[in-house]
Parts: structure tokens; C-alpha cells; sequence
């Protein structure tokens, strides 16, 4: 080893190495990056414009994410709302439809007070307001002159909107709504954008007229004056503080009370229900009308989880490329270039297992979220002409998905973060805010584990309509006809006679549908068997376990069920060119769609084999095929991440940016720390020196 | 409904019923609390000084956590450094042992800059310093004269040893060590202490004399002035900023570059390797000797999970006890005395199967902290006296309950977050800042995933000991004499014929040790098929996946082993005092065994099913065993969790508290949100008003 003065600069050569890893690493990819990224994005127009978004964003320096480490929940929502007022500048300026608008969000990588108007505010009011309070409210609304949140939450209820305990009561006399919190419990609570921002919310609240309870009713109510932002006497407003792990926290999550406060009738929002100037409530046609919008965002949390998943797995592939660790000469794809440095962590097989099927699931969601979306559009279609017909599949789809989704997103993103081993911890990787942001999708919007009771009591029916009319079942649940010969059902066994065959799309569907009827009539049995009625809840919460079980198992036969078709289409002539992919990303996407479909065989194995559907020489085999799979992906993962086309202002990661830089970005990030302008720490004279100097000076 | 004013104080119906819940739940235990207490602890005099050393810090205002939410890191060093220095003197003031600084820093509840002067300086001084060596800087490092840190992990390196770039070369004319951070990524990197507090560290840096290199050796650097704690000149230090998830956020992990320091010969530790005034080096007798400090902190990390799994139960068990949602007629325990509120959360299945399996684990990681603080202590005593038979089997069972318990602790501690639905996301819970503070856990002090390498070693070579010498096999190893008989143990199947089997202790661990041979022997056999040399790394890495499979197994065999042994030994009127329990206690102990030796089956079931060990019925009837064994202990877990002892000064959980008033709490803390006491928020005037004025003035 050489003395330092006489080698050259080390951070030039570090910051070679590390940049001519994920350079090298690029060369041996097998199909073209750009071709994949439009097959994600569903072509080049798409993936143009969201960089065109992004750009604008990036480039705003409001939006830049240097301090954002150290930021405490008061200050950041200041930042909160000063981001939040440009992108409604910039929304304006820039004319941008819905969609652009969800790229800005994706761009500004945080959650701001200002979402919910466009995520709820203006959409309930759209979707449940008549024609004269759509223009009275929306019109301001666009140009941002009310700014409004939704206040459905209570400090003592969420899920159960039966049960909120804020009231508005019919005062009819001065043909009013009074609300009250009525209880401690009552008050509004984790509103985004109550705490400070808002003008306006829409806001839940049990409707009561000459003492008879109506339900959950959804009231506009104005918050703060339009003058001064003061809060209107009878409301009590305020921020409920930072949350974990420092997630949202920009947001001014708020609580309110309210007490005797009074607004119009006509701002009880009256397209479905109505109440009349005498105080006659009008039922709306069909109760679940309104599930149309908990769809929508459930199926957005799909396509999010996409976009998450796919950030940690680029930041985690790109960083395990460069870093180095040991030397072992049998799993390295560099020894011809490299042969004297030690081995990139991302060719230990064990690390490869971990993070490649990551990757797999990824593009397994983009293929998901793009089915969701277009079902949901498909269903607003058929509701807006009358026909509720897809609303149950559609709703029990969507509530399945996100919660398997949103579970397996948060999972993944703080396996990656850990796969980066001891630097992982830093924040500068920026999956921790990532972590941060999405884990609360596991618990808002349904619970994970609750909302599967939407998707086991769909299929409870669709048992029921199999048994007694099987021409009538659903497409996604035609595999509840197998077990309708019941013997013939429970010797099927597994058809794999080869390794290869674990490579058949229809073999891995098979064995998909095959545990999900299994565990489909398992419950519906146990259910008939104990009386249980899922309707009514009696003793339907003992079956509670069962249902998560047997929603999972239909979510991801459904992934992997989408994401096979995506790729049939891909390389389907007929098929609209944004949704083809050349061949050689074919071959590589047939690849991911193997491994997601076999990994997630393998994670949940017992349900495929504690019944007899798999052999115990299967299981060995298809252990082995899923090694295989993911060592055949070695050196297409660099390209597979770059094609999910992260820029490096998105990513916000010192250790997975684009050129690989990564210990040198580490560096200059840590020599941002304040702490480093001084010689001597603050706290030096008040707490060290005394301590130092209290059984007098020491001489070494 | 009522109006308000005709109510009673809403804050204090709530009070009352969170309370009422808490109490009532209180009422239904069916075993002394204390008594469980006395067992976990080992006895009362340990409780009493456990709650002592707790209440010193409690009374102490810098230990306060009120702020903490909102501390940035920059802030929080600086907290960090006073809170470190009041410690050092409630260390010294009481003389306080080791132990009891321990529970000290439990107490403390956060990382803090001096942790590794205790924790790392002071015991490598004493294990690898001559005597005169110990008497040069533990004199002084005893009364805080010199504060040191440990410092090992570079910018590039962390388990390699071996490739560290931080050098110390001999410099034979004033008999001195000149230290240079050679390269880029030989920034010493991560080091706790290092950033502000320290004035000396204990590096390990590869040892040169006359070009030739020796390998990673210790020495002692001082790195500022104790006189007015300047860094000497050749030294580069600063802070490497914020972690992720605000974790160690008090803590200076710092970095140091070193540039041509010179350190005098005799700050080479030289109680193993020695260096001569004229440059002659002296093998250590033992290369593996300084294990000894490995496994007392993995050890010591086992401890801490059952420590931190059981605040994350406790708080969540209390709150999911006073949180209603929904009326679930048939799950519920207090429908004698509320039969109209609604069901208590913690009533439901779902809920409990999640919850009531990590209790369990948390007694067993009670047990398996004990048993492994004792194997240590015992090797110790026999290496004290040049006995170094047990060291392979401790390193290597340190090395796998390390991996596991750290796993299971962080994952336990998100998922009670989790199952806290909604306000589990506040910060308010406590357990955001508890899972910030473990997760790190599983990536340092070993990899969690490496790290399982080190018992799949040890297992590979008793496999060979069992095959050629039987009787020599260790005690926790036994079980790999099953498999000697191939067509014997290949037939074996699991001897549950009826539910109740489920129960016995030996079938519960014939299980564990079927499949720990099971897998033992396939790696063994996978190894010697494909030619791998554990020692030499030839293809090595690509077993580690198995590897990881049978150490996790194992490390769970042994948990399961040593819960059960606790409690035979809690029943056994021979046993020591301390370590038994009344048979009230005992009974439910039984009960929490069986489910945490049930509900780890369950959850790998398909390591137990995929070579026919249990058939079909079985895997049903072990499900309905584990939901039973959760039912019954409905009425214990509040017992069993305040059996754990924590105050609610050290839990610091608004929604765990011990009174169970969650929902006034949590509106309290609230209020002490700083953006609370303004009005209007910041930012109003400078960036909401111009935005909402920007298209005009609205009338509504």
C-alpha cells in the first residue's frame, strides 16, 4: 500500500470506480431502456410529458429538497403551505388537466396541505353536489379562491360513519344546519389541510331533523374568514402535530370542534339526499353511489405503489452495483474487468433473491394500476348511464388490491432500504421519507386487514351464484366454478412434470385459482356452518382471518393474472402500439412475470401445499426455478430499474442517483450538516468542559 | 341525541369510559401481575431497582421528553450531549454498575453520544490493553477525564475487516503509528460519539511495518484537545447528518480522516498482538479470542427486543382495549357491562391474532434474553481461564438469535404501530420513535441476513461431528442425530392425532427439531454436492439463502426450547427463588408458550408441510389451535403486558398510558403543537392570501 501523498486524489478515484461499476453494468443489457420505459408509461407521449412535469417542478426552487432532513413538523408546514400556493399557481399558469397534476404531486414528493382540494374537496362536491352548488362551489374553487379540505375522520371514529359524532341538526326557523361536536370524541381529526391552509371543508357530519337520526350527511362548511383567515366564532381549529417516522410532515393535519355553528341549509350537498326548506329528507336512489370516489382513490394508490416500489428498487439496485464487499469469485459478473476488487454486493445470490423479485412486483404493479384505472373509468362510464352492475366486482377489486398493494409497497420499500445494509440507516438514501410517505396507505383508506372483508364478501356471493347459477359468475372469479365437483377438486394436484413448466403462464394460473377457490369455499363452508351471515356481523368476525387469507390470495392471482396479459399484449401485433414492446423486452418481461408469479408461489407456499396441490418434489423444484430466474436477471436489473426512469431530483437519494456516484454524494451530503460549521459543538462549555475538568486534568 | 349544553363535560365522559375499559379489562385477570413481574425480572429486588434507577432519570428535567417530537438533528445533538453528560454524572454520583447504567439508558430511551465510552471504549481497552494500558485510560475514562468512542466502520468498509483503508504504519525513528485514511472510502464512517462529544477513539486500522501488512489492529487516538476540544491537526472530523426516520437522532455518529497523525507505539492495544520498540509483531495465541465482545452485544441486543417488543405490545394492548369501533355482538368480553357501546377493538380475532402472538414472543424473548446472558457469562468465566470449547456454539447461537429476535423486534413493533390503525400513525404513540431506535438493529453489529452464515457454519461442521463422531454432537445440536437414520427419518411424520397433542411440549419441539435436521442436512448434502468450502468462500454465497433458512430455524427451535424450560423451571420447587411463579402464573405462561411455539409453526408452515411431516389435517387442526389459544388468553393480556413494568414515563405513548385515558391524551399532546398557538397560521400573509385574492375577491 502506497503512502497517500503519492497516489492520486482518492475521491477522484472513488468516484471513478463507483461511476464505471454502473457504466459497465449498463453494457450488458439485453434490450433497449427506453422501449421498456414506454411499455411502463403506455408510450412515449406519456413518458415525454411526465419528464416535461417533473421538470417544472425540479427546477422551481421551492421545491428543492436540500433542508427537507431537517425540517421539524412546525416549519416544514410553513414550506407545506408556500409549495402548496405555487403549485396552485402553477396548475393555473400551465392550464394542467388531473393527471399532470398527479405528476407535479409524484414530483414534489411530499404530502402538502393543499392535496386534499383537488383529492377531495372539489371531487365531493362534484360527484354529490347538485348543479347550482357545483357552480357556486367548484368555480371558486378552480381559481382557488376557497381552498377546501374533507373532515370525515373524529378522534373517536374512522372506519364507522354510522357512528360519527358530529351533528347537524335542522334548525328550522332560519332554515339552518347546526353542527356540533357533540362529544370529546367528536372532534375532527388527521384532516389534511385543516390545520392551517383551508378556507372551506366538506365535512361529515350525522343529520339529524326534528330528532330523527338521518346517517352521515356531507356539508360544506366554511372554516376561516376570506379577509383574514381568522377562524369563524363556534369553530375550534388546530394542527394535531408530527406523525411517524416524520411522514406528512408538511402536512397540516388538523383537528376542529364545533359548537352551535350554524350555516345554510343549501350547504348540505343534495344531489343523491336532499332535505326541502320544510324539512322533508328525500332518500338518495341507490345507498352506494357514493363508493364511486373509494374506488378512484384506491385504484390511484395502485399506480402509486407502482411508482414507490419502483423508486426504492432503483435506488437500492443502483447503490448495490457500486458498493463492494468481499471477494468471492463465484458470483461476480465483473471478474473480466475487474478481477482484483472486491465483489459488487449485488451479485451475492442472497441479496439478488431479496431485491430482484422486488423488481418483478414493481412492474407487476404498473401492469395492475394501468387494469385498475381502466376499470374504474369503465364503471364511472356505466354508472353515469345508469348501470351499477360492475360497481360490487369493481369496488371488491379495488379494495383487495389496495390493500395487498399498499402492504407489499411499504414492505418492499424498507427491505431495499435495509438491502443497503449500514448506510441504509442514513437518511440521505431517501427511502426513509419514502418509507414514510406510503406506510400510512396501510392503515388510511380502509385498513388493510378490515378492507378485506369487502373482497371475502363478494366472493361468499359469487360462491353462492356458482352453486346455483354458474353461468352468472364474474370474469375474475370464474376459478370458484373448479371446486364445484368436489372430488374431482380435491385430487387435482399440480401439473409441473419438469422444471420447465413452472415457465407456463397457464400452470402458475392454475395453481393461483386453485388455492383461491380452495380457501373460497373454505370460508364459505365455515361461514354456512356456524351461521354466520356477513351481511348482519354475527360471528362474521370470527371468519376475519380467513377473508384476509383468501383476499390476498385473490389479489395476487389477480397481479399476476394482468400482469401476463400486459405482456401478451406487449407482444400482441394487434394491439395498440402504446402498449407493444420490442422483443428483446419481451423476453425480459416473460422473465419478471415468471419470477413475480413463482416468488409469490413460493413466499405463500403452505397454502399451495398443505392441501396436497403441490408435491414435495415440487416444492424443490420450484425453489429451484425461482434461484434460477432470478440469476438469469443479473445482468438486466441496471436496465430494468433505469427504465422505470426516475430522474435524480425525484429519487433524492445520495446513494442511487443515476451516475452512481454514490460515496461521494454521501460525503457531500453529510458535510450539509449544520453541526459541521463549527470547530467546537454548541454544548461544549455548558455540558463537556465541566464534566472533562470535574475530577481535575488528566495528562496522557 | 342531546344538544351539548344538556351533556355532561364531554372530556370527561371520555376520561371516564377510557379509563372505565382499562379498569374493567383489569378486573378479569386471573393471575397476580407482581408475581408475573417477579418471573420476567428474576426476581423483586430486580424489579425494585429497575423501577429505582428508571425514577431517577424520570425526576430529571433534561431527560424530559416533551420536545422530542420536534427536535431536528442538529438540535438533538445538542440535547444529546447534555443528557450524555448528566448520565456520565448520575454514574458516577450513585457508583452506579453496569447493569444499572443499563437500565439507565433503557430508561433514557434514546442513543446517545456516550454510549459507546461504556459500551465500546472502555470494555475493548480492558479486553485487548496490557495491564498498563488499563491503568493509562480506564483510570481516566472512569471519571469522563477522556470520553471515547469506537471507531471501526469506514465509508467503504464495514464487515470487511480485513480491507479496511484506514493504515497505521510503523515509523521506526521516533518509534510512533502515523494513521492515514489512505483512500476516499477510508473515512472512518457512522462512528457514534465521534462527531462532537469525543476526545479519544479506539480505531481499528490495518497495521503496516516495513510494506508489509498485518491486518486490522486497535489503537488508541486521541482526537481533540481536552483543553478546549479542538481536533489536533492531521484530523478531520464532523458530523455524517441525519438518520432515517429521525432514529439515533441525539446520537454524533461523525466521520474522521486521518492525514498523516502520528499516535506513539504504545497506543497499540498489545494484550494479544504486540509490536516491539524496534518493529517486531507477536502473533495473538487465539485469532478468535476477541469474539468474546461480539457476543456480549448480540447477546445484550436479545435482552433489548424483549425490552422493546414488550412496550410496542403494551401500548398497543392498552389502547386497542379502550378504542371502540363498530358492535360486533358475537367478539366481545364486556358485553355484561356495555352492552351498547361498541366493540372494544381489542376484541376482535383479527386483531388479537395479530397482537396476542407477538405477547408471547415477548415473554420468550424474556427467557431467551436470560438463557443467552448466562451462556455468555459462562464462556467468559472458561475463556478467563483459557477454556475455549464453547465459543464456537456461543458465537454462533449469538450470531442466529441476533438475526432472529432483531427481525422479529422491529417487524413487532411496526406491526402493533400498525394495528393501531388510524392515530397509530401520530407521533404520539411512542412507537415510531421505538422502531426508529431498533431497526438499525438489523443491520449493524452483523448483517441480519450475513450474519445467519455464522450458525449454518457451526451446523454445517456438527452435521460432519454427527456423522462420524455422534457422541460429541453440543447439546443444542442433538437434534442432528435424527437424520442418521435416512430412511427412518425420511418416513417421520408429526404424532398429532388429536388437538390436545398440539399442547405437548415434546411434539411442539419434535416439530422445530425435525425440520432444523431436515434442513441441516439438505445444506450439508447441497454443500458437498457442489464442491463449497465454508471456509474458503468457493461458491459459498450460493447457499446462503439455505443458510439463512436453517439458522432462523434454529435460532426459533431454541427460542421455543428455552420458553418452555423457563417455565418448567417456574413450576420446579427446587428451582432458585427469583426465577419462579405462582400456578396461577404458571398457567398462562403454559398457554403463551404453546402459542408462541404454535404460531411460529404456522407462520413457516411450509417448512413443516413440504416434505409430508404434517399432513393436511394437521395444518387445519394446528390453525384451529392457534386461534383457540389466542381466545383464551382474551382476558390475560392486559395482566400480561402490565406484568412488563414499564412506566409511562418510559413509554411515553399518549394512547399506552396505564390509566388508559388515550383520547385526552392525545388531544394534549396536540395542543402543545407549536403551530398552535398562532391563529393564523405563518405564511398567511406571504403566500395564502396572495394566492386567494389572485383572481379576485368571492362572495358566498
Amino acid at each position: 500500500m502506497l503512502a497517500p501523498s503519492s497516489l492520486p486524489s482518492p475521491i477522484a478515484m472513488t468516484e471513478s470506480q463507483n461511476k464505471k461499476d454502473l457504466a459497465y453494468a449498463r453494457t450488458k443489457i439485453s434490450f433497449d431502456v427506453k422501449d421498456m420505459t414506454n411499455y411502463l408509461y403506455g408510450g412515449s407521449e406519456n413518458v415525454d410529458q411526465r419528464r416535461y412535469i417533473i421538470d417544472l417542478i425540479a427546477k422551481d426552487p421551492i421545491f428543492n429538497k436540500d433542508d427537507w432532513g431537517w425540517l421539524n413538523h412546525t416549519d416544514a408546514v410553513k414550506r407545506g403551505i408556500a409549495m402548496s400556493t405555487r403549485l396552485a399557481e402553477i396548475k393555473m399558469e400551465h392550464d394542467l388537466n388531473d393527471m399532470d397534476f398527479a405528476t407535479m404531486v409524484e414530483a414534489v414528493d411530499d404530502t402538502l396541505p393543499i392535496l386534499l382540494h383537488n383529492g377531495a374537496f372539489i371531487p365531493v362536491i362534484t360527484s354529490q353536489g347538485t348543479d347550482e352548488q357545483i357552480d357556486k362551489w367548484i368555480t371558486p374553487a378552480e381559481k382557488f379562491q376557497i381552498i377546501g379540505c374533507y373532515a370525515q375522520t373524529e378522534l373517536g371514529h374512522g372506519s364507522n360513519l354510522a357512528r360519527l359524532e358530529t351533528t347537524a341538526t335542522f334548525v328550522r326557523d332560519t332554515d339552518e344546519w347546526e353542527i356540533n361536536s357533540t362529544t370529546f370524541t367528536a372532534a375532527k381529526w388527521w384532516i389534511g389541510g385543516l390545520g392551517a391552509l383551508c378556507t372551506h371543508a366538506v365535512v361529515q357530519a350525522r343529520l339529524f331533523i326534528d330528532g330523527k337520526d338521518y346517517g352521515a350527511h356531507v356539508f360544506v362548511v366554511p372554516l376561516r374568514s376570506l379577509e383574514d383567515h381568522r377562524t369563524f366564532p363556534g369553530i375550534e381549529i388546530g394542527d394535531i402535530g408530527p406523525k411517524a417516522y416524520n411522514g406528512f410532515n408538511k402536512m397540516d393535519n388538523g383537528f376542529a370542534r364545533f359548537t352551535k355553528y350554524r350555516i345554510p341549509r343549501e350547504n348540505m350537498l343534495m344531489r343523491f339526499s336532499k332535505v326541502s326548506r320544510d324539512g322533508v329528507f328525500t332518500k338518495p336512489p341507490h345507498a352506494k353511489l357514493s363508493y364511486g370516489s373509494m374506488v378512484l382513490l384506491r385504484s390511484f394508490l395502485i399506480k402509486q405503489m407502482a411508482l414507490y416500489l419502483s423508486r426504492a428498487t432503483t435506488v437500492a439496485t443502483r447503490y448495490l452495483t457500486v458498493r463492494r464487499q468481499f471477494n468471492n469469485p463465484t458470483s461476480r459478473n465483473d471478474a473480466d474487468v475487474n478481477p482484483d476488487l472486491e465483489t459488487q454486493v449485488i451479485n451475492y445470490p442472497m441479496v439478488q433473491n431479496r431485491l430482484f423479485p422486488m423488481i418483478a412486483q414493481a412492474y407487476a404493479l404498473f401492469a395492475a394500476g394501468s387494469v385498475m384505472m381502466n376499470m374504474y373509468i369503465n364503471l364511472m362510464t356505466g354508472l353515469s348511464s345508469g348501470n351499477i352492475g360492475d360497481l360490487a366486482e369493481v369496488h371488491a377489486m379495488s379494495s383487495a388490491l389496495k390493500s395487498y398493494c399498499t402492504t407489499i409497497g411499504a414492505a418492499g420499500t424498507e427491505e431495499c432500504r435495509k438491502l443497503m445494509g449500514g448506510h441504509g440507516f442514513s437518511y440521505f438514501t431517501g427511502l426513509a421519507h419514502l418509507f414514510a410517505s406510503i406506510v400510512p396507505s396501510n392503515t388510511y383508506e380502509g385498513d388493510n386487514y378490515v378492507l378485506t372483508q369487502q373482497m371475502a364478501r363478494y366472493l361468499l356471493k359469487e360462491v353462492k351464484t356458482a352453486r346455483t347459477n354458474p353461468d352468472k359468475v364474474t370474469p375474475f372469479s370464474k376459478y370458484l366454478l373448479l371446486p364445484l365437483n368436489t372430488q374431482a377438486f380435491s385430487r387435482t394436484t399440480c401439473a409441473v412434470a419438469q422444471p420447465s413448466d413452472w415457465l407456463k403462464p397457464e400452470i402458475q394460473l392454475a395453481a393461483f385459482e386453485h388455492r383461491c377457490a380452495r380457501l373460497a369455499f373454505e370460508l364459505s363452508d365455515a361461514v354456512d356452518a356456524a351461521g354466520a351471515d356477513p351481511d348482519s356481523d354475527k360471528t362474521w368476525s370470527d371468519h376475519n382471518i380467513e377473508c384476509y387469507r383468501v383476499s390476498h390470495a385473490h389479489a395476487q392471482y389477480t397481479m399476476v393474472l394482468w400482469f401476463i396479459q400486459s405482456i401478451q399484449e406487449a407482444h400482441n401485433p394487434d394491439a395498440d402500439a402504446e402498449r407493444r414492446a420490442e422483443p428483446a423486452s419481451v423476453k425480459v418481461l416473460e422473465r419478471l412475470s415468471h419470477l413475480h408469479a413463482l416468488h409469490t408461489i413460493q413466499t405463500n407456499l403452505a397454502d399451495f401445499v398443505e392441501d396436497g396441490y403441490f408435491s414435495p418434489a415440487q416444492c424443490q423444484s420450484l425453489r429451484a426455478q425461482v434461484k434460477g430466474l432470478v440469476a438469469s436477471l443479473a445482468d438486466e436489473v441496471i436496465g430494468l430499474v433505469d427504465a422505470f426512469d426516475h430522474p435524480d431530483f425525484l429519487l433524492n437519494s445520495a446513494l442511487g442517483a443515476s451516475d452512481g456516484n454514490a460515496y461521494k454524494r454521501l460525503w457531500d451530503k453529510a458535510q450539509t450538516e449544520p453541526l459541521n460549521k463549527r470547530e467546537v459543538c454548541d454544548g461544549y462549555e455548558e455540558y463537556i468542559r465541566p464534566l472533562l475538568k470535574k475530577h481535575g486534568d488528566v495528562k496522557l
